[in-house]
Order: C-alpha cells, then structure tokens, then sequence
C-alpha cells in the first residue's frame, strides 16, 4: 500500500539480483503490449513480441501492465539484456524516482500517484522505464493503464511522436506520469478546501483534527515522492548519453520545469494545510474562551448577590433592614438593577 | 486568478507544443503595437506590423497586450520563428519565471503583481519577453498597459534606450516589472500597519485573525514568485549568448541586485507579519488574562463573604453571637473591612 | 551502552595509536573464523588463520567477533600492515561511519543497529571492515554473528560472491548491515504505531509522553547514525582506489540508493513521531476542554438557581411570595425548567 | 529612517541612470575635504579640489558628507569618471552592501549602523567608498564624521596608512565603519540585559512585550544588513583586481574575519532574545497560574464549608443537632480545622 | 568572562596591528618554557631561550602560559617573524577558530573550553599555535598548563612525536585542545541529567527554567566554538604548506574526525535539553491540569449540594418535606449518596 513507504526485504542478507515482486498487488496475468512504430508505420500486438525489434529502422515500445508474473520480467530482461539489479528495482516497488545508467541502458523509476479524496489517501504505483537503442520497455505496477492516451496519441500518428526515437517516447511517458500530478496537487487542495469550510461551519470536532493529520501525511508523502524526481529528471535532461538526442533536450526541460512547478504547488499545499491547522486551532481556543467567559459571567453577575441574599438570610436578632416595609422589595429592585449594569458591561466589552 | 498557483492542465497525455490559453482572463480583440527604432527615426504602428523587421538597423518592438488571440499568438510564432514550447509557455500563464535561450532566441517569462489593497489580493498578470537578434516580442496577459511608460520614453528619446539594441529594451521591460514590486511591498507593508493597529485599537477579533491567514498566503505567494525570478535574471545577466552585448550587463546586474533587495523586504515583510500575529496572540492571551483574573477576583472576595453569611444563616439553638446588640453590624462592619482589603491587595498585584 | 553518543577517552593527551577498547561489552574470548574462497574452492577455519593468505588468487576474509582481546587485533594489524590509527578506530566503538583510504587499504566503519522493542532502545554494535588487495577483515562488536548467511551463501556457491574479489565481499558485508536497517526501521513504526492506540485508547497519561521522549531520542540517534553513513557509502561507490574494480561500482551505487531510501524512511518517521505528539496534546487539551466544560455547565446551571435559593431564605418581614399557598411549588417547578432548558441548550452546543 | 528597509522608487519606468537622493535627511550644504598623501607629504583642503590629484604619485582622498546636493556628486562623478549606475547607488540610501568593479574603479557599498538606546532605534547611514587608481572617494550620508580618525591617524603618520596607497586607504575606512558594528551589537545587549531585569522585576507588562518586539526588528535589521556586507567583504578581499595589492589582503582578510565575527555576535544576541521571550513567557504564565491557583484554594476551601453551613440553615423541623448545647461550636470548630487543615495541605503542594 | 561573545575594540579607528590584550585575566608574570628536540636529544628551559633555535635540525617549542606581558609576546614576535596582525590575534582572545597562512608561517586559533558544573558556567580560553620552518610556539590565555601531558609525552620519549617535526608537534596541541571536548560535552550531559532528576522529583520550580536557560546558553556557545573549529582543522589537513608533511595528513584528518563526532554530541546535547525542557512544560501543564481538576472536582460535587441546602433554607410557609419526621435524614443520605457516586465517577475518569 501507499502508506508503507519503506520496504521490507524478505530477509536481509538474500543475494543481490534475486526477483521478488514487493507490492501489495494480487498476483494477476500480467498485460503486454509491444507496439512498433516508424514515421509511416506502426503495428500493435496486444501481446509480447520482442520480434519486432528485428525490423529495421522504427522504434519498439514494449508495455508490461502487471508485475507479478516474474518469470515474464526475467524473460524480457533476457532478451533485452537489462542489468540484474536494474530488473530487481522494477518489481521493488518502493524505489526512489531515480534516473541510471547501465552501459547499454537508461533506466527510470518513477512515481504514478493518485488521490483517492473519500478516505484521503494517496495511492501509489510504480513506473519504471527502461531506454534502449531502438526500444523502450515500461512496467506499470497498477492494471490501469496510465499510458493508454499515449499509445492513442501514437496509433493516431497526432503530434510528432512517430517522427521521433526512443528518447522522445520515454520523455512522453514521463510527461504523463509528471502532469498527472497536476491533477492530484488540485484533488489535495479540493478536498482541504472542503475541510476547511467543515471547520468553519461544524467547528473543531476530533474528525477535523483526524482529517488535518492525513493531510499532513499526505503532503509529506507527496513531497518525499516529487523530490528525488525533480534529481531524476534533471539528471534525465543533463545525460550525456548518446541516447538522448541533443534536439529533444527542450522537451526534457520542459519536464523538469514542470516538477519543479509542482514542488513549488506542494509548498503551497503545504502552507495552505498549516494555515488550515492554525484555523483549527484559533477554533478550539475560540470555543474555550467562549466557555471561559460564560463560566466568568455567570460567576461575576451571581456570586455577589447570592452574598447579599446570604447577609439577609442570617439570624441576627437585631438586622433593621429586616423589618422595613419595603426592604425586600428595595433588596430584590438593587439586585436586578446591579445584574442588568452588569450584563451591559460585559456586552459592551463584548463578552456576551 | 492569481490565487491559483498552479495550472490544471486540460487533460494529461495532450501532446506537448498544443497552443492553449489557461488564463481567466475573457476572450477579447488584443491589441499589439510595432515600434520600430533606431538612434534617429522611430516608428510606431497601432497594430501588428511584421514588415518593419526588413528595415536595415535598428530594433523591433512588438508588444502584444491580450493572450486570448491564440491564432494571432501562432501567427507572430510562426513570423519570428519561436519555438512551439516558448509558446506554450506564453499562454500557459502560472508558468515559474525563467530565462530560457532557444538557439536563436532568448525567452523570459516574468509574474507582474498588483495588490489589491481592499480585497487584500495579490493579482498576476504573466509577461513573456522574447528577444532575437533585432527584434524583441513582449506578451502581456493584462490589457493595463504596463509598458506604456517605456514606449513614451523611447518616442521622447529620453535616456539611452534609443542608442541600445534589442537587449537593452528587454532590461527596460525587465527592469520596469522589477520596479513594479516596490510598490507592492510598499502597499502589504502599509496594510499590514493598518492591520497591526486595528488589533490594537479594537482587539483580537476572528476578522483579524482572518487577515492574518490572507497576508501569509500574500507573502507565500510572493516570496514563490521572486524566489525564481532572482534565477532568472542572474541567468540573464550572465548568459554568454550573444544577444547580450558585454557593455549591457551592468544593467542586468543592477536588476539582479534590485531582485535581491525585493527578496531582503519581502523577509522583512514576513518578519513584520510574524510580529502582527504574536501581537495578535499577546492580545487574545491578554484578554483571556482578563477574564480568569476577573472570575478570580470576584470569588476570592465573595466565596468566602458568602460562606460567613451562611455561618449566621444557620439555625443552632445556641449561638450567642446573633443575640449580641450589635453582632450584624460587627459582621457586616467586618466583612466590608475585609472587601477592601482584598481590593486593596489586588489592586497592588494589578490585577485589576 | 548504545545511549553513549560521545565517547570519553581515558584521558586527553593519550598518544595517538593506543590500542585501548571502548566499548562496554565484557572481556571475552574472541571468535575468529578465516575463509578462503576462489571461484572453484572454499576453505574454512574456525580461528585465525593468516597463513591462507599465501595462497595465489582467491580472497581471505578474517572475520573477527568480539573486540576485547586487543592483543589479537594488535597481530591482525600487524600481519595485514593495518595503520595504527585504523586499528585505534576498530576499537574505539562510537566512531562516526566513514569510509578513510589509507595507501594499501579502504577502511570503513558501519554501525549496525538493532530496536529492542520491548525497553524501546536502540542497541548499536560497531562494524569495522578493512579492504585488501586480496583479502578483507571485518570486526564485529558484539558476539552474535551478523554476517553469518553472507558465510553461509558464500560456502554454498550461491550468488555470485565467489568469482567476485574482495571489494564484492566488502559490498556484500556493507549490504547486510544496511539491509538490516529496513528491520529497524518496520520495528521503530510498529512500536509507534502501538503507542498511537495506546493514546487514543487509554488517554494522555505521563507514560504515553515519556515513550514519545524515547522514541525522539531513537530517532534522532537513527539519524545521527545513518548521515554520516551516506556519506560513507558515496565515498565507497565514488572513490578511485584501485581496489574497487568499476563492474562492482554498479552495486556500490545500489547500496546508497539504500541508504537514501533508509534517510527517506527516517523522516517519514520523524512525521509520523511528530503527528503521534501532536495526538498526544490534542488528547491532553481535549480532556483539559472537558474539564473546564463541566465545571462551566455545572456553575451556570446551579450558581443562578442557588441564588434564587438564598433569595427566598432571606428573614424580611414582608416577603408576600413566601405565603403564597404554591408558592415553594412554583419556584421549585421554574427551577426544574431553568435546569432542563439549560440542559438542551449545552447540549445543542455539544458541551456535554 | 532607517526602519524603512526598501525604498519606494519616484516612479517605476524612470529611466535608469537618474541622479536622485532617496534618504531623508533634509538639503543642507556638503561638506567635502580633499586629503592628499604620500609617504612624507600630507594636504588637507576643507573643500573639493579635484586639482590635487594631477600631483605625481601619493594618493588623494575626497571625503564628501552629507548627499543632498546631488549637482556636487554629479560633478565628482564626471571629474573622477564614475559610472552613472554607481553614483545612482550613492544616493540611493537604501542600497544592500556590495562590492562591484566597473573597469576602472571598485565601488563599495557600507551601512554604518548606530543604536539609539532610549528608543531602541537602529539608525542607518549609507557609505559609499570609489577606489580608483590613485584616488578614493568615500560619500558619508550622515553630517557626523565617522572616518574623522582615519583622518587623524593620517594626518599624525600613525600606523602604515601614509606608506600604503588607496586600497589600504579603502580597507581603513571599511575597518573603521565594521569596528563600529561591536558597538552596536554591544548597546543592543546590554539593553537587552535592562529589559531582562525589567521582566524580572516589574513583571511581565505589556510594554516589554512591545519592547521584544522592538528588539526582533532590531536584530533582523542588523542580520539583514550585515549579511551582504561578509560578502562584499570577501569579494573584496578576493577580488584580482589589480587595484587591490597582494600585501594588503592580509588586511582585508581581517576585515572578513571581524564581520564573521559580528555574523556570530549577531546570532548570540538573537538567542539571547529568544530567552528573555521565553522568560516573559514564563513570566506570563506564572502569574496565570498563580491566579488560577489562587482561585483553586479559595473555592477548595470555602464551597465545601459553605456546603455545610447551607445544611444547618435548612428549616427541617427535625434537625438533632440544631439543638444540641455546643452544636455551633463543634461545627465552627469543625470547619476551622478543616480549613487549617487544607492550607496546611496547599502549602505542602506548594501553591500557597 | 567567557559569557562575552564579541569584544569591544578599545576604540573603533584605531590602527590596526596595536597590540591590546584584551582578555580579562590580571596582569601576572608569564610562564614561558622552551623546549627543544630531536629524536635522540631533549632541552628544557623554563624560560624564553630562543638561541635553541640556533641548533641544526630538532624542533624547538616555545610555550607561553599569560597573555598579558604584551611586552615579552612583541619580543617573540620579532624575534621569530609573526607577522602584526596574527600577534594582535594572539592577544584578542574572542577570536573565532581559524587557519591562516601568513608565508613562512601557519596560524592556528584554537578554543580551549572547561565547563564548571556548579555555576552552570563554561570557561574559554584562547590557544594561539604558530607553526614555523623548525619551530611551534604556543600561546595559552589561562595559567594553567593544558599542554602539560604533551610535553611529558615528549620529555619521555612516548609516543612518535620525537621523531617528528614541527607540524606533528602542531597536530598533538590542537588533539589535546580537541580532546578536552568530550570531557565538556561529558559533564554537560552529565549536568543535564541533574536537572532532569530535580524537574521529575522536585517539580517544575523557576530554578529549573533559569538552569534550562543556562543550557541552552552554554549548548549555544560551544557550538559557536566548534563549528569554524570544524573549518579550521579542516583546513589545516587540507592546507598544501609545505610546512605540512604528507605522512602527517592521517593525523588531521583523524583530528576533524574527531570535531565532527564532537558536533554530533553538540547536537545530541542540544535534543537532550529540548526534551529536558519539553519535560518542564509537560510538569508545568501537569501541574496545572491538577489545579483545575481539583477546582472542577470540587465546584461539581459541592455546587449542586449547595444547591439543594438553600433550597430547604428558604422560607416558604408551605414547604412540606420540611416537617417530614425523617426529612432531614433523607435529604443528608441523598447528599452523601451523591457526593460517594460522583467521587466514583471522577475516580473511574481517574481525574482524582
């Protein structure tokens, strides 16, 4: 799940290289899609095909929706010659969002989130991403294929991905994972809107509070989980491997431009939470002053006149007043006269 | 609106390079306006005037007011061969200020902030400058013209600008959306001293409080605006690219200093907040001071007055002290002592 | 003990290099066990064994337990020309984790840690390990054998530990005390986690706040433990000594991505001890709130009602109420009303 | 005033390079001396004499107090041939220290601070410093002559000034306006110290929090100025400019070291106010709980026996004890020990 | 008094290189030793005898206890080249820790630190070391001889430092200075855990928040101290003068080893005293829930018993329970039953 954010290994001191899947994920048949694709081409196979990556020329995009099939993950790291622990990361699958070189290879981790706004959690899945000369290989942890707009975008020849290589459809793989945070950062500062407005409105129950401390784990999540890609990406962007094309350099920028804008969006989040924290609070004491004050307006307006009906209640033998015509009267008039001074100083100092 | 930080973009896996405007500003004819200059001759032409370009010499100014003409926005891209992504940047207006270079372009982007002083607002307006080698394109999302002043200059021929190339007009505009963040500062710190002194004058009430979350959220705002606004013109002042002439960048150093400085108040502009919100705390705390020492005062003297009263209250057969000629008076004489007593005491300890 | 960040030497103005341990374990006859391995052949001995070193090829791992026979390590360092000021550190057991280069040899110092649940204390063992040209010599604090599966997978041939030299070993040595901190890390939350029930369950008492203190104290002690070991690792992974060969970097790399992953965790942890405190004072301000609610309700229904009380207990002559025929029925049956209506209306405000 | 840390500009759009002087001190004639020395000559002229600088070698000294007139400075300028930007920073008090080379000269930018303790104010008085080949022009914004000793000191043949040319001259005057900073920072603690007794003593009134108050501003002040001055500083000691002579950055070095120093003594007085606003805290808090504590005895003591008399006030017909001989006695007897027995109780815990 | 963070120059424009002791110990005879060496050959002198110098190859070690004779340390000065300002250095005794190269020589200021447990006081004393060609000089603020144990060492040949020159001799003074430090940080902690005691047992008294205070002034200034002692000695392992041998380097490197764990323990120090003072709070606010736990226990039993005493004390002439036989009885076990059922209740809420 989301909220384990540091792994357990099955037993430290296992041997380096050795595939175990992670995750939480059921294990399922894995999907495969290979696609291949040259500026007039492409052909899709809704299975894998690492044939295709005998034509000449084009580029080949194998898809692996699903990682617990690890038979199937140590095949394609067969065929495609992907280094052991690079294989290993894939199926760990809380990797930090990293960007590596492996001689032959380019390897990407990176993090796909969601925000699930009932139960105010964030929902994560890995997303690695493996470059080669001709190829590029992505596993998605979660069956929902993040990537479908991209493969649409490529089957319907829209934009200039077809004109170009591996490294422009791996920049277009991490341009969706990127703006879909985007959408998460919104759905964060949606839902602390709402709870803002429940504060206001229903006052500063223990659910808020309850509610103030997801977020906070959420925006820490978030921010432990954008950090080290803003280092991915750069690193992405600044590579001297030839297997990035100088011309499609702009496009790297561009991405990094956006984790660095989403960063800046999580501070906000993040301050906009504090703020929502300090509303809280100002709430509680608010309650607690108010609670203060009645318990210092009663006690002001009643204990001296229970004193005074206490001086009148003694048996002394000789109390004058006592025997007046009017004196309860008078007595009984003072008394309201003194509680109604009183309500009218405290309204006047705003206390009631 | 300015309180949006960042964009939603309209649907992750669009391709990259797609012109759309993400502004909220309304649909409206923009205006553009072509000054053409050089040391001796200037022209200016109300509209967009491509042609000027040909003319040997000198510098041209196209300055378009109104981002909600993208097919105009595509045409001039296409005019002055801007690449597709620095136009992008242009209409997507919560872009982070930056200086990117584009072969042979430079390409700012710059926030210009105004605050309301009333709603206690601070609106954005983005300015996009793009420089080329005799030619400079300004984009401003706002139809209030915020260079108007600069044309008037240049049309007067004060100051040098007339004798300057392209790179010294974009310090110009630079340099003028710069100056534009000392009013703003000047504006939240005079608010800010309006604030300090209502909390005084009229105590801690829940719209102070209220206020106080707004200017955080202003300073926040401004201090992510500026933060990379001083990258951009350090990256500015110190480009190698040749579109920067050597004897102009004691200008762009000037700027950068001004950046500094605008960081230095917006510190201090925290700092001063930071003091109006504990003196709002001092207040609430105060009051509550109040309210406790109040309830304390009062018990203290009529608690123990009361239980006196109840002593001569109660019905024994025998208790001399209420058959004595003048017991209710001793009592009453007594009791009266000891209330001033007590005042007297609290008085000393300032309590009341 | 592990609570001892700062060691105490014997007495300032000690000649450096003086073999002194201090650590707090009790002297006790160390175990030594020397394994010689090449690709086709292993050779074990339960005690120390230089003379293997004289075999061609292959890797000697000294693997020494226990530090307190200082006369022993004085002889290792003779036979493997170990510098004093290296063996100084082996012994001196609250060393920082470093990685030094000392001409022939890399030397490098891990803390191995271990979270006793149940007194909530971290225990930390001190793991020295000098790198050779052909052989390696770990130094192991405390009794129980860490390294024992990295053995055991060694004489079994499984990996590929035993055509790798000695910097593969050193690598899969530094490998098991990390991994080691995964476990530490899962033990610290669950316990955290514990305590969060603990909290909400069965309030605020004095004994939540004292294990909040231990758990800060673990935290901090993890942290102060694990930077400096980033460090060490990078160095490990970046330095240039001829006796790391460049295919290994790959899994050095691998290490610090664990260490990373490992700091990650420990801030997540920090914010989750953070929330857990913040729990605590939201439970100890609630039942605080509680308290000040019921003496308030309590005071404001029967302040006013025992003042209409002293009211009627008054000895006037001429009070007419007291002889009316219902007259005790009425004022009793207002009370009754007065206290109910008060009732609904602090339930109406969630008072109670 | 120095309490404005930015300066409001005329009007953004103005033309940069314009000569206006943005403190506040009122128009009043410069007073400017000329000083001219070498080795074994020294002369002084109480006016501007741009004439002394045709002699060969030696080094002329103009020394201009007081900024109003900005025709004088403009004619300097041109004299000397300083860069208009330059000398728009000489009269633009509020400028950050810098150091910046143009070409010929080095142009340095000090604030020279004083404390006013009565009203704890921080005064500012900018100083600029133009080192030219054989010349330094030093602009004093305030009339009070802070560099009147260098003079002296000059004028008598103290020290090594006369042997050394203008960059010895140049680090004499920074010396001088940096040595300065330990006597404020010694005033601001020491009324630091007043402020701490005044707590102590007085209790925790409102005018010493306005006081800490006062302080914080002060010493963001102080921090805000003296920030940029260490690297202005050691740019200044690090410059190649060949106007700075090898043998003198010892000297420059120890400028660095004393604003460092002065960095330090800054911090150590910002922790020192920290804990005079953690003793007013306590202060605060102190008297709060006494006040509670106060009304806790006198409730404890007085409602329970309060209780009792209102029972031996009920008209029970049949109430034994009523009619006992010593019934009062016993029960006042009673009370009394009760309640010599609760403050012996309170004094133990204490709160009496 | 070491309390004193920054000194205040004499007079600020004084010609730099005056030499001023500017510490506060009395005017005292200085203690001056020489003590020259090679491998083979010791000589002591217990006075100033630079002749030793004179002596083919051998180091010579000059070791100044009293700063004041400034007389004498002028005369060492020129006799053995110091350059003025290091010299003035030697007599400013609040001089941050540093390196410094003046040609021919190195210049280290070291802070000697002893923590006075009954005062709560931490002492400084300045150590200046000059290294030379063939020479060490060594100036020491306070009488007592902290170098005593190096020049045992030395006299009876323990240890390599005989066979060593100059720079190692260095190395041994700064190790002994370093040293000192774990003794301070021990008795700091030791000290804090005093306190921690007192605040459990003896409750939160001021004495313990002066005492919290006192701490966190000494936490403060020892990381003053040794964090550009951090820089110094770092520098001082990575200095390339010559007057440093290579074969030397372990050395300093194990002495920065050394400050670093001691900023370690600083900061250790520092989470101590935090939770040291979060324990104060945490009794204070302990303290004070008892205080209104006890007013509530008792306004909540008494009141409403109160409560229905005055309402059998009022004087209706029809109030029948009044003449009830056994009324009175009734309404006293009522009373009694309620006061034990609330006692049980509080007593389950555990608030009694």
């Amino acid at each position: 799940m989301a909220k384990k954010r540091h792994k357990k290994r099955a037993k430290p001191g296992l041997p380096p290289g050795t595939l175990v899947y992670t995750g939480y994920r059921d294990a399922q048949q894995a999907e495969v899609r290979s696609l291949w694709y040259k500026d007039t081409e492409v052909v899709l196979r809704d299975h894998y095909d690492p044939s295709l990556r005998q034509r000449p020329d084009g580029t080949l995009w194998i898809d692996v929706n699903n990682l617990t099939d690890t038979a199937l993950i140590a095949r394609i790291g067969g065929d495609f010659g992907i280094h052991p622990l690079a294989l290993e990361d894939v199926l760990d699958t809380q990797q930090r969002p990293k960007l590596e070189e492996y001689g032959q290879h380019l390897f990407l981790i990176l993090p796909n989130l969601r925000f699930q706004a009932d139960t105010l959690e964030l929902l994560h899945e890995q997303v690695a991403v493996c470059i080669g000369k001709n190829f590029v290989i992505s596993f998605q942890e979660d069956p929902d294929d993040t990537f479908k707009q991209v493969r649409t975008r490529n089957l319907d020849g829209l934009g200039i991905m077809r004109r170009k290589g591996p490294d422009y459809l791996a920049y277009a793989l991490t341009d969706t994972v990127v703006d879909n945070y985007y959408l998460v950062l919104d759905d964060v500062e949606t839902a602390m809107q709402g709870l803002e407005v429940e504060i206001t409105e229903s006052g500063a129950t223990m659910t808020c509070k309850a509610k103030i401390f997801q977020f906070k784990r959420i925006i820490s999540q978030l921010r432990h989980r954008v950090m080290p890609l803003r280092d991915a990406t750069l690193r992405f962007y600044r590579t001297e491997n030839p297997l990035i094309e100088d011309q499609n350099r702009l496009y790297l920028r561009d991405v990094t431009d956006h984790v660095a804008q989403i960063l800046d969006g999580i501070e906000t989040a993040r301050e906009v939470l504090t703020n929502v924290e300090a509303l809280y609070h100002a709430e509680v004491a608010n309650r607690m002053n108010n609670v203060m004050r009645l318990l210092t307006v009663i006690s002001t307006i009643f204990i001296p006149l229970s004193f005074v009906a206490g001086i009148y209640g003694m048996n002394f033998d000789n109390m004058p007043e006592l025997h007046w015509r009017n004196g309860y009267f008078i007595v009984l008039g003072t008394m309201l006269l003194v509680m109604v001074g009183m309500l009218i100083y405290f309204r006047r100092k705003r206390w009631i």
